[in-house]
């Protein structure tokens, strides 16, 4: 079965990252939570990037604030699809940092970014890229996507009724 | 198996998603390439949004420039893994305005963006979804990575000798 | 008589929108309100879109945050005149995110732009827009005006007279 | 019968509002083109918007770069609705200066903003605005949107076809 | 004697240009202060402009916010030197739609700006302008300069004692 | 008489400041110009900041690129008003650099910035700053604008002939 | 022994310098600090530049906020390397006017920056340029870098025992 | 004797570089120049990271464009300074990226950040690095200064000359 690795720089980053963490539960996905910070443990980073295909990790979910080499790193030494998360960390410039270090990879070395602190949204790219490919994942995708629809028509109405 | 669908908002984006072409050629993975336009065809747009997943296809790539509109509205309507590539087109404020409307969707609707005009890492990302599952693809991709290195290493060589 | 159509991608847009809802309530311009989000309710985006214009509506305001796509996706279907108001939503970079993704629209698909939060001045561009055929309303606009003038005036006088 | 009047600040602005000029002769709607300078003609600035009304003008396109302050102070004089086009003239910083010039108008007096040299999308908004109360226009941009379609279906078919 | 006229778009702006008026009464430059709106008193801008330079006045400082076309209005109808003061307002997008539409004036039209929320050293400009040929206004700014040293070096001093 | 000092960081800004000293040549007013490197002359800018005022000079024009200190650095020693012109020199982030660092001085030591490259309207400000107190050269300011006004209006009766 | 000179512009830079100041202590390097405004107190700006190198200084660091011309400055005057921090002071755009003044330093003069209110990181790497000739402080650096990446590692474990 | 590492992640950078390896040549500087990629060749990065100190080396100069990691990830792991050059390159956002993705590195870690494409001033640092603990450099550096004032000397001679 398919598992997600979530990981982030620092544990500060934990109250962003802790949305995928719940998505991914929610869809019955197995996960991994880890700090492996580039920086500050490159030995981990390396361990981390070059094993995850070989135990059953299916996609890496990554997140860092700053410059944020967290995500591009881990592209750079592991076949599997990297999801990268910019963290608006308090040493951040309004998150530019974190999203351009993130999103701008070199040819070669993608990192699938989504929005600034845009964790949920990791979480279900992630339950979709498990979908590609099983049928139980994908229908629970589907499920996902009428739930978002129906809380906007419950929203209208009850705007309506106003 | 599973075939990957690029498609792109205008005629004109076409030098930038040929990349994305070529690699996923270069993988042996199954494409096809068709213009949809989320301004100019909406109908097409739905149409292929909604069926794009039982029609085999597994991730779909999406290009745009200016206010990209077409890679979130292929996300809003499939539970497939999107790929966005902000195009920096000719109307585009240097390529700023591409980039935000791709990359920062509301939460429950992730479009997994790369870099700006990073059509070959779209095709690269694809790839590295579909080997997240597929061992010969997975395999590619490792290969594809030793020859990212392999090219650093001569072109470091010529330089030391020089 | 004519109609103003106030939609909006979410209900957290709503403390923003209210400024349109009440200016023109103020010029006794018949309206209608809704939520509509282009990537949660794709198909009522449709309906409303290709339909607004059958039934009686003369323009439309649209107001959204983020990667804001529910103002050009509007424009794209709909022949009427389309007000984007966007939106400074929590998960916007300080607004540049919705501004470019409503005002960077490609040719043939405009959408009238307004400033970041700016519903107020949406209001009054649709009951500018009506005004401009419809001599009743055009002469409440030159009477707006003139109050906005007033009020400069009594705060200059207050000003003056310290 | 609704004329349009097109002003711009400076005749080197003439080359990017040529295309609203164009667009508006397409759609078969009178037109009036002339050179007020917010800063070199303020007297003709004041004449214009002050009368523009009176002389059977519905609707203002007005273009202007770098401290672009013509279609504002046009705005704040004039009940009609303007529309500005923020030319990237070559004294202009990639175009920023003119866009937040002309859309980040104060409350009380309203720009309707296109995108950067966006002239043919000011055309077709105004045809929009004429268009609300005027069945004639409102079938010709019907026509206009349908145009829009074929000439992506089209391009879509030859790509097929390679 | 030379007088200083300090105007502003709005009372909400009060704030940051007090500053401007304490700066000329520590000088004992006489000064004028006023609400001139270009948006929502376009007349009083005209009378203002057209006949500050006959009333006695030498230098206008001008603050505004937002799309700020309030300086360079006035420069374009005034023969005096124009100071603009950027004013960061609650509708601003961080302050860069005000330097951007104050700062980026064409040729032919000077504004001289100052810092985001610069009224103080509008203020102390002011002073130089008419020091510039009035010795005693001269001898007050050089005076002032030397108390900002004397700040510093009494900071410095009670700090190395620590 | 009033004497404009024109200095710029280095040779190669010549041809930007060249417009300053073409303007103020044309309203008569006598001119020095130097190079003054902050950066590579400091006890250069030293003398000439601390001395300017003794030596005739009313008004100083500063032009510089990139990090652009030489206005700042000259405002802190002098009691002239100082006239910044950000130059977007070949090493310069399409000028941002250049402003920012002219425009954001500290509460105390104003700088006049103008228009990215507007030397052209620093030596009308120069001329204006001088016209304030000198009626010889106010009424070649108005005449200045009246020329201004004249050639719109030529450009604008050539565009109605067409 | 090396000496490291920590100076800021303004005695509010403190509270960010404060932490370069902990750093050097920590590493047991000799400091001096100072207030040296660039603006306000130009000769001893003079005389702390070009005599620091005379007097034991090794590095300097300098921290500025908004048009910060503190470290470019000591660097045009002092052969020493000089680490420039930017402060996000109060009147500064976010602080990209900090960063930019002191960044975009021209050929001949480098000042070596670190991140926005960085200040710690100027303590390490003044600690680093040290320890590049000094055996006892390079491994008091490679202490310090296994003390970083202990607390990742505890941070992780106490993460995986919850 | 010290050394000087020039390392960059792509040979395309090599034309931006070469301006180090020319500046660090004049001045006597031992060099070694070589092509190491974060992302391409992580074994290579962690090898010279790890060992650069063992190997004679004092100063690091890393050049990158896009996302650049490599002066971030060298920095990560060695006990030297770090000296980053950030370059843009073909599929840089203006530079932004580049700058961002070194300069904004956290706690911990320093990247000594010079101006974009700034090699030549990487060079100089890294002799004034060395400097700092050598006569014979220190005074290199000095004569170099006066160098950069007579240049100067002689514009401004030559352009009063005319």
């Amino acid at each position: 079965m398919s598992k997600v690795a979530i990981i982030m720089g620092s544990i500060s980053d934990m109250p962003v990252m802790q949305e995928a963490i719940e998505v991914l539960k929610g869809f019955g996905i197995e996960i991994e939570v880890d700090i492996v910070s580039a920086h500050r443990t490159p030995e981990k980073l390396f361990d981390f990037s070059q094993n995850a295909h070989t135990r059953g990790i299916s996609v890496v979910i990554a997140g860092a604030g700053g410059a944020a080499h967290l995500p591009g790193m881990v592209a750079s030494m592991s076949p599997l699809p990297v999801i990268g998360v910019p963290v608006k960390s308090s040493n951040s410039i309004d998150g530019w940092d974190s999203i351009l270090s993130i999103l701008q990879m070199p040819g070669g070395v993608p990192v699938a970014t989504v929005a600034l602190n845009g964790a949920k949204n990791a979480g279900i790219l992630a339950a979709q890229i498990i979908g590609s490919h099983d049928k139980n994942i994908l229908d629970k995708v589907i499920q996902y996507k009428l739930g978002l629809k129906e809380s906007v028509i419950i929203a209208s109405e009850s705007l309506l009724k106003q």
